[in-house]
């Protein structure tokens, strides 16, 4: 049994076991997509989005892109996390006093439990992309909390617990376009409500070109004994458009700020139908995982080609093991 | 009976009913796509073309792009508006005095049945896009006619009958190149030559990000009772490239530039094999309908990823019902 | 006495002889600039505006860059042309019913005796860049028209007769922003609302690099025995900022659309503090002219740096011989 | 005596009264530039820098483009705030431990009385444009502190009291480049470590195209009996570069992101030769005022052209009553 | 039996007859593509690469893009020209002096037999990209050569003999970038280290858009007793995206700078599945061919997509008939 | 007397001795600038000029822009360097047939004496910009040569002696537009034709912001004892325009692309309003020096604001002192 993770055991997350013949320390689900076009009436596709354990099934905060085009944010529950029932209505933010709270736009969620709440980030409009802030604590009612960070900013993955004094976000700052630049930069917090002490934490470029153009935070970072496992997205741009890849890294227990090992190579790319062909071709982008502290199993959660939501699989220990070996920083 | 179209039964026009299960009010051909790769020797790729009874079958104006990628016009014939024979000779265009006027180059025709005669109007080389007028009366001789209006423009579209006493064009002031914006624009002429009272129609942006980029007329409008019904296509640009979709519109029987209803959300966005893979991927580009006023069905011809022809259906009581419904101005 | 301008005598217009030691057939005024920084309280700058005899004086149309920054026309009257008296209220725009009519922005004006009446066409918000046109009796009743030509458009500007059947108009088809091409373009009008039959005039690029960019009409075009004399400007783009000279091309006096002769060389290009120095440094922008048929006296009126009102001088009958002698088509 | 601007008296700031026959609220120092070419050894051009009383004279903060084109920072001296003796080398910055901390380029800094001591804010790599912070008691040892702000931004200005119980700044998100786009955000601290609750203050664009571009806050805000009077730069971009103008608005004392009165024209635009020609043409950047609250005059710094150092004069009362009068939100 | 190709029998190259009911001068094979995604275990993607007869067998120089994203070479063997056997170790420069001499990239490699001995083209890091050369006898040691021309250039390719008394060489000017233009010209060497006499061989653009954009040589040319045989690729821009199509075109035994065939229409542009899908859709890029001098059989072998290695066939007799009947120049 | 400089001695080269408090290592002639607007009937500019001494006195080839803005070559001659007789009539290249070979266009020559015969460099359209090269004995007849280099390249500047056994230029690679970009490689040759062996000698960026955007060579270098003193010319992109300043740099004698110092801070940059304002504002440009190998007097020649041709002094003593000791490489 696997001490790896620090954290609970979730034994009834998704799981299949790497394909015969496979030697990838990270494989895709053999049924993906596991959300196709239009799986509720209001939205056409729902990818990059959030879950995690509650309540012994699962809850998510999901990225929709509705027919009018614009994303918003959906709420889904789960008893197996690859059958998800999503609400048809909209995720219903409220101000602090209880006062609806709505968002122009809001996309590319992640959720964090942090001292007992879930906390949502999100890439909202400030006017122009910004880092959204938000928490619940039944996935019923969601209240809107300051907006961290300055725009233009995207991709903000807030930690599960406070390192030292301090609540502690990854995040992006980017332009108001599409962005051809972005590194991943660490900021702290004595309130979730002031941020300061901004540290750049890795970078895109170096001799990796499938993260050649800009990188970003994926999903939640997973506590484990050796570090903070982070999966994050690297992008490249050869002559007909970006290409989405995975990477991971592992970043210091107690300053995640410093990068211990950071994958060569990447760790899974656009090669099948739903992840190259869609709304936005080649894309594959994590934002969420799933993971037993008792196995070592994760399960990654990814958008594909801005149309999909997939899943893919691996085992803590062999992934790091893996990183070790095939780092480069 | 339906009696909301006004103009003539057209029994034999292509129909499949809703597939069990969609509740959509525009669906696909079960056939699509109705032309594929190569279909004539001169042509690698016909789409984007017009459609229209004649003669107790069909006639149309096809754009097609011929193996050294240039686009010009073709014509073809049909029994079932399915099954197109199209000439292997290119449209040979003369002039009012009867002389050759070929074209260096067309696309995107729309052909409009006017004071019983065909007009065709496509975007052609001034230099520059602009809009090419022309005529026939037995889809054998074609005549040209005054450009009427200034470069750059695309995605002209006549009305089939004068509006007060004046012709009535419907257009998208553009640039030279790809065109990162777009309007739709009503002109008035007295005289098919000399164009005036510009009046601004719809702009892109607003509320539906799949329209944010820009608009463009598609289909010449059909007339109803309630107004002319406008099918448009509407562009939004995600990190890889335009992505094409269908909109509609119920403009002001008396005063076409009045917009009553606009839908809030695509009707039809490339989701298909056909529609998202080819020449130029994630394309669906209406540009001409069949309708029966008998039934009031409708058959949207468009096409798709500027490769393929497609078919997709709806019926209009169902249409304006939704429309008035799921408005957005 | 020259024969060669056909109008009127207009004894009192602005001159001064060619310098001594000057060869050139264009030559500025001496005391240029003539209107400076802050003429008036509302303006920071006059310039690129229109000037023509009236009521034994002259009168008027000026592009008055606000202290706001936006461009918009006011009325000026003077009884020598070199010292102006401009109104510090904004020129009023009323449409036919008499309703105010005020423009979003308005530049570039020129104004046209025309059938009696002094019709001023300006760069007008359609939205975006279009061609505005209206008519004065008296300079003191102003009434907008309709626009004549679709956006984008630019320096439009009318002949001061009908030609044949029609009013007859040059202007530039432009793109929605600093338009790095331009070409000038003649449309034809039987009531000066509907516009069609579109001919290509000229051309930017060829050998010249002083017009490789873009060209556009500048002044009225000047009725002459042998033609209409049309000045115009010329645009280059080295590495640092686009510069505007001045050309001449003399067109067919039935059929404007056909160019006899056209300058190899510019006439005149930013050399003076007051044209290389300024708002937009590098621009001499020609936009109107005073001719006197009697001596053949021309005084051209044109913007300096975006910033001053300057003028300079040639003879009809010169700048005639000069332009046949080095003319490139 | 006026008692409008809360704060000292200084008795001996420079001060020329307006010129006869001038009317506006602003106006130039006869001898500007005070700064010229090449003022000492290592620098080529001092502009876009800060001053303020200091012990009985001035002390400044100035940008120095150092003769390898690298802009850092320079500390110098002054008697009578005109004449000015600049240390020829760098300002040295610690960081709180003592230990060198020196910057890799550092621009257009401002310098806020706060709490006793002097902060400085300047433009810093980290790497990409951000807000630097730094903080001197006698302008002899420099203290480095925590980047309040995430890249991309420039122009922080930090308020000269805590409002609330919150420290107050104001900047302008950025992209990494010319930055084509910019509004005015004002954000708060607790600790001047921890920074968020983000608002939006003003925005560029609207009526006036003088800050159609951007905008971005210039000097500390001056407290006054009516609101915290905020001079700042407005940019338009014509054809041939940007141009850099002055602005002010009047903020609300205890709410500074609400804008009370906001000038809807530029108070002082590039006309003279030392701000429309140099290392970039057409720019007057405020940096910092000296105001003496005894007689409510107002001494304006301001770089001109990237080259050159200016000093304009407005006096209090007289600027607010213009403001009223002219404002425009 | 053919005598047109002028070169050595290859009996054993691949070949399928011409598809029933095909018409076409070129068509694929069947089984294509003949290699996939992850074909070795360092590498993601075999494409862009060449092929030539070797002791009785075939060998090949291979870009692949490793799982880093970044492009080298690596070198395989085959019995059928089908099926591959390629190292995992990358190919193995070494300078003159037999030191190491690794790239920093590489890609889109050529091999040339001439003088017996195999010389390799590639793009190659200058910095920025440029051909590299080098040569092998037995592909098992490599040396680096001189870099033959400046960057920026693609697309070397070197002729399989001198002619006259110089080695020849096409290349595509380019740029640092994704290029949006690129013709192709001839270089002349004394040495293979020395080149001069650089001759303009075809431009992009005129009348067949799908070489509108650029192109750029492909395999080493084919003598054949009427010229030599080019086939080259020629790109298109419409609005998603470059499209890479193959052309040819017959060039002058003794200058072949002298085109004299040039084919009008592509001969093969992107339709396939394994063309229009992959890390960049649409794109068919010939880089080289086997050829049987006995039969006149030509397999030309093409990336697909920058993912898949493909083959398509052609005869040359039937080639060059095709060519001289549908040629323009 | 100095016999630091190798090669001839030059009495009568222009000189003024450094102004008194000024410690620059160069200084500007205080006549300057020493060509004007209009210079010649045909040429509104002359600029960026090669002279070197001639027959007891000094010939040049000079750049002229023409009255129609397109830049040519002409022929002067001088008995002192500053009064200069130029041509009326172009450069008149034939080829080496002795037929005429007129260029499309010729900009910023340079002029070696090799081989006691005059080598003329500049730049040429292929078409896009590339390094032209011919020949002169007298001044009189001009031969043109092969181009030496593939296109898009610039500012090519030959050595005037062989090292070891080649004939040596120094180039930057360009794009066909603005070149954003550009650092400067050395070239060798056996016989002035074929042209390989290409080293990368320095690049742009670094520490010096003034050549941070690109760099490119200037006059010929000069043989001295402690190796070739190349002046160049670095250009810095602010938000107005670029800027070109002077700085200089000392090559290894037996292998010049080893770069032994080099100039930290620019040399001279642009102050002077001959320098600031013109038809590229903030250029100078240095084409060509002439050196006293007995005094070691240097006089170097710019261009000044794309407008003017100008002279600056220094003494290769002082200017190698001053080079070692304020170099960064």
């Amino acid at each position: 049994m696997s001490k790896t993770i620090i954290g609970d055991a979730v034994a009834n997350i998704p799981w299949e076991d790497r394909p015969s013949g496979c030697s990838d320390v990270m494989w895709r689900y053999s049924k993906n997509p596991i959300i196709g076009w239009n799986p509720i009436p209001p939205a056409a596709r729902i990818f990059n989005s959030a879950v995690l354990p509650f309540r012994g099934g699962f809850a998510g905060v999901f990225r929709a892109d509705q027919k009018n085009g614009r994303p918003q944010l959906y709420v889904g529950f789960s008893d197996d996390a690859l059958n998800w029932k999503i609400k048809h209505e909209r995720l219903a933010w409220v101000d602090p006093a209880g006062a609806p709270s709505p968002t122009s736009y809001a996309y590319d969620p992640r959720v964090t439990l942090l001292d007992s709440r879930y906390y949502i980030t999100w890439c909202d409009d400030f006017p122009g992309p910004a880092i959204g802030l938000g928490v619940t604590d039944d996935f019923e009612r969601f209240t809107r909390l300051e907006r961290p960070l300055m725009p233009f900013n995207r991709n903000g993955v807030l930690f599960p617990r406070k390192i030292g004094d301090a609540y502690v976000m990854l995040s992006r700052p980017s332009d108001s376009g599409h962005t051809p630049f972005g590194d991943i930069v660490l900021s702290h917090s004595p309130d979730l409500v002031h941020w300061g002490r901004h540290r750049m934490v890795m970078r895109s470029g170096g001799e990796g070109w499938w993260q050649g153009l800009k990188i970003g935070a994926g999903p939640v970072p997973i506590e484990t004994k050796e570090g903070w496992l982070l999966i994050y997205h690297g992008v490249s741009a050869p002559c007909n458009g970006y290409v989405y890849s995975f990477g991971a890294a592992l970043l210091d227990l107690d300053d995640p700020s410093k990068v211990r090992y950071r994958t060569r190579d990447y760790l899974l790319t656009p090669e099948k139908p739903y992840e190259t062909v869609g709304f936005v071709p080649n894309v594959c982008f994590p934002c969420a995982t799933l993971h037993d502290a008792a196995s070592g199993r994760i399960a990654i959660y990814y958008g594909a080609a801005d149309t999909y939501t997939a899943v893919a699989f691996s085992q803590v220990d062999e992934l790091l093991a893996y990183l070790k070996q095939n780092s480069q920083l």
